[in-house]
């Protein structure tokens, strides 16, 4: 940034489009990305910021004054300015709302009575619906007079005399029909509306299932009050498929990566702390067996291998279960059949090991009974890790926990805290 | 499966769609996948083939003969094939290519000469191209002979007199112009056709920075072979996102998890393997400094909270640089920013901790030169685990090794060793 001067980064800025902005402001350090977002023009900042992830929009809106706030979202679609809005403090909020005509004010305040993951709170209102008893012939001059058609727009969405929501009207089949045909005898009505308040989640794999490039969003008496189109669906999967790596090692999947360092520290806290609690357990268990340990110093060599092999063991079953259960792969139905699958492995892995370690230890230490205990120990760890590492996750899921947070730090409190246990407790009892 | 009889799963059958089946059967252990497949329409086998993961499809396949899958695949897409044809073994392979008519054979035949994760190999031959040099009256007029248009068509792709992309005609523009316009002027040229080659990851960066819905693919010059749709691209951002998730625990994102127990456990044990290398690394250090131990068990007890906590810390920051190098939100330019970052998050929390878990040991074994050994080697440990966290991925990336794969286990060899150096150290120099 300071290598360039601020006429070469507007004349950069001119040749990309938005989300690429967007991107280079997320992935710029704090002051340096203050002055490039002084640099982009104020025209282009509203869309650049509905790509930008939650943190790091709230840190570029933290510059701007209410005024130009309203100025910036001046040309966005509804649901760009409720996305916007969320991220506003209350009077901000109602300087932008206040800014607004009543159909756009009507519009953004409906999107946020929604909590922002469910289908209201993705919907555009930017959409268009045609009567079904109306003949293509119709349609097609009420497009042409419209002159221009929101983006992304594949299908248009049918209502009845009501006004509620009966099927779409694919612009394929509108481009393949007699002009007369009447749209009620063309639309597709095999896809329901999406209810307002249907998790994100679901509305992606409502998508999927269905292979669908928009779908409308309904209310509870089946009026259409907005759409959703495959670009929110695209954005939804990327951000659940994140949550499961970055929950795993306690982080948020919106987090902005240059965020300031005390802030990071303070977040990350928590989960070292949750840690420090398991570690300390696993070290009061060592604790029980000082006296082995004294006697045969060994075991204090040993013990972090027998515990770092069920760490490994059971986040391998873990991570597979974790991944079918967000997929929706694993119900109750088929989750005996995947655990003993999965205990299984872990028994074929821990006979394999027990045998490879025994040896190695024999070689390393010469001591017969040695060898044989640490093969034990390695072969219950493992067998122990595979079942663990599935149970946890299904268990922290029929409690509502998410089990891509917690599963890691249980799993390893359970590996670490039962080998050494496994494995100091069997010394104890036969060398000692 | 056991407590429904086959009419009832044929008819649970009849009212679901092919994505559905498809999960189904992924989420079925191998015996009773064997029996819902075989419950399963023939006419709908190809099209539930094309949602499997590739392990899945490769056992479902497995149960049919050559003329079966020639049957199976009849109505399929030419990409779809594609896929499945990839799946056989080369002799079933000649007999499914020699089954289709010249056209669709060559379409296939090309498709297998690109690499499945390149546009090539991705891409459907199933398009509509039109002249640029001809007026959307014309072009009207053609799709209406057509009578159906491919499934998610958004836009036609138009050619000049040489069959050469020159860019798209959306189908709300043909909507909303006049008849008598020129193709050539109202076409989008924006959007370049993806080269053939190019990665699939490097495709669905550019639908998701340009919002397309379907994009053209072309050869070096520049000839339309066929097209991608937006579909394909969810395909891929699902599966890119997932492979990080499973990669850091040594697994196959197209793993089947009701893979037999004995193949699971073959491939899991590779990982181990390499596990076990590290993991005897750190217990040589261990090693090292036993004669310390035998005199000061306490040492023995603490050591692994000091492992741990670094282990964590350093996970936290290599996760989210990582998720950066994979979003391509972390380049050379910003690198060191990011460092420094994390550097000095690693800094404040090693102070914290250090402070706070010092005077926990301080408590447990009332030694005031123990708790102030312990607390510097945390502090050592968590300033160390921050800066290694952040500088594996790095250099993994930078040596074009997969961070997601290899940087846990990399990291973990260092907190663990340096850990235990660290703390036995200055402990056997201090107290001894």
């Amino acid at each position: 940034v300071e290598s360039h001067n601020l006429e070469q980064i507007k004349d950069l800025f001119s040749h990309l489009v938005e989300e690429e902005i967007a991107e280079i402001l997320e992935s710029t350090p704090l002051k340096e990305r203050q002055i490039l977002w002084e640099a982009v023009e104020s025209t282009r900042q509203g869309e650049i910021l509905t790509h930008t992830n939650d943190e790091v929009t709230a840190n570029l809106l933290g510059s701007l004054e209410a005024h130009e706030i309203v100025e910036i979202t001046e040309d966005l679609e509804t649901d760009d300015i409720a996305d916007i809005a969320q991220s506003l403090d209350s009077s901000d909020q109602q300087t932008l709302l206040a800014s607004l005509d009543e159909g756009d004010r009507n519009a953004v305040e409906m999107a946020l009575t929604y909590p922002e993951d469910t289908a209201g709170g993705l919907m555009s209102t930017d959409l268009i619906s045609v009567r079904a008893d109306v003949s293509l012939d119709v349609v097609l001059r009420y497009l042409r007079t419209l002159g221009e058609l929101p983006e992304s727009t594949a299908e248009l969405f049918v209502r009845d005399r009501e006004g509620k929501f009966v099927g779409s009207l694919k612009l394929t089949v509108l481009l393949t029909h007699d002009e007369d045909t009447l749209v009620q005898t063309v639309l597709d009505s095999h896809i329901p509306g999406i209810r307002a308040f249907t998790p994100a989640k679901e509305v992606a794999h409502f998508f999927e299932k269905n292979d669908l490039l928009s779908a409308a969003v309904v209310n509870e008496t089946n009026q259409i009050l907005g759409r959703i189109t495959i670009d929110d669906v695209v954005d939804i999967i990327r951000e659940e498929a994140e949550h499961a790596q970055m929950a795993s090692a306690g982080l948020d999947e919106d987090e902005d990566i240059f965020a300031p360092a005390s802030r990071a520290a303070k977040r990350r806290t928590f989960w070292l702390g949750i840690n420090l609690l398991t570690a300390i357990f696993a070290s009061m268990v060592i604790g029980l067996f000082d006296a082995s340990i004294e006697k045969i110093v060994a075991l204090a060599i040993l013990m972090p291998i027998i515990a770092s092999m069920g760490g490994i063991a059971g986040t391998q079953t873990a991570t597979i279960v974790i991944r079918a259960l967000a997929t929706g792969k694993l119900a109750r139905s088929n989750s005996r059949s995947l655990l003993i699958k999965e205990t299984t492995v872990g028994l074929f892995n821990g006979v394999i090991w027990a045998v490879l370690t025994g040896l190695a230890v024999l070689f390393w230490f010469s001591d017969v009974a040695l060898s044989l205990i640490f093969a034990s120990a390695m072969l219950i760890n493992l067998l122990v890790a595979a079942f663990a590492g599935a149970m946890i996750p299904l268990i922290l899921q029929r409690m509502k926990i998410d089990p891509a947070l917690a599963s890691g730090l249980m799993l390893t409190t359970v590996t670490d805290s039962l080998g050494f246990f496994v494995f100091l407790g069997l010394a104890t009892i036969v060398l000692l």
